[in-house]
């Protein structure tokens, strides 16, 4: 299992631009035979920080996601909106 | 509905001291009855970064969470062996 938080920070005057370029990700994405979690989140302090928490088998099927139509369509999109990197966290579960 | 990440950075030579306390602190929390989800993650990068993600009804029960004998109790033990302060992010789910 792999987990994963991936962070975008959009420009105020663009959230509205991409919005349905993040509903359309979620919804094809969440297609993905691979797929077990894929949810957007968003900051309750900066509406325009977007927070995915992500589920995957495994960092091959984190891989195959990142090489969709979709994913290589409307990421690019999203970033030319953005006003500082994106942030990833890939994570394995806890064991004590 | 409220989702949370929170992340706490610990220093390397007391990680193994923070798994138990962090073993009881999951385990105690998912018996709150407002407790939706309260899983832990750690990043494969950094074994002293620890992530929390968190689902609550609503506000109100995550500052009930906050005041329970279990968070009062292990919380400050476990802060008291961090690299720097926790970080804490308060969410809405996504809405296009």
């Amino acid at each position: 299992m792999l987990k994963v938080i991936a962070q975008d920070f959009i420009k105020p005057e663009f959230i509205e631009i991409v919005l349905p370029l993040y509903a359309e990700l979620v919804e094809k994405t969440k297609l993905e035979p691979l797929c077990i979690a894929y949810d957007l989140y968003v900051d309750q302090k900066d509406p325009g920080h977007f927070v995915f928490i992500e589920e995957w088998p495994d960092r091959a099927a984190l891989d195959f996601h990142c090489q969709t139509e979709h994913f290589t369509r409307l990421v690019p999109l999203i970033n030319g909106y953005q006003r500082q990197d994106a942030t990833f966290i890939l994570m394995d579960a806890f064991a004590a």
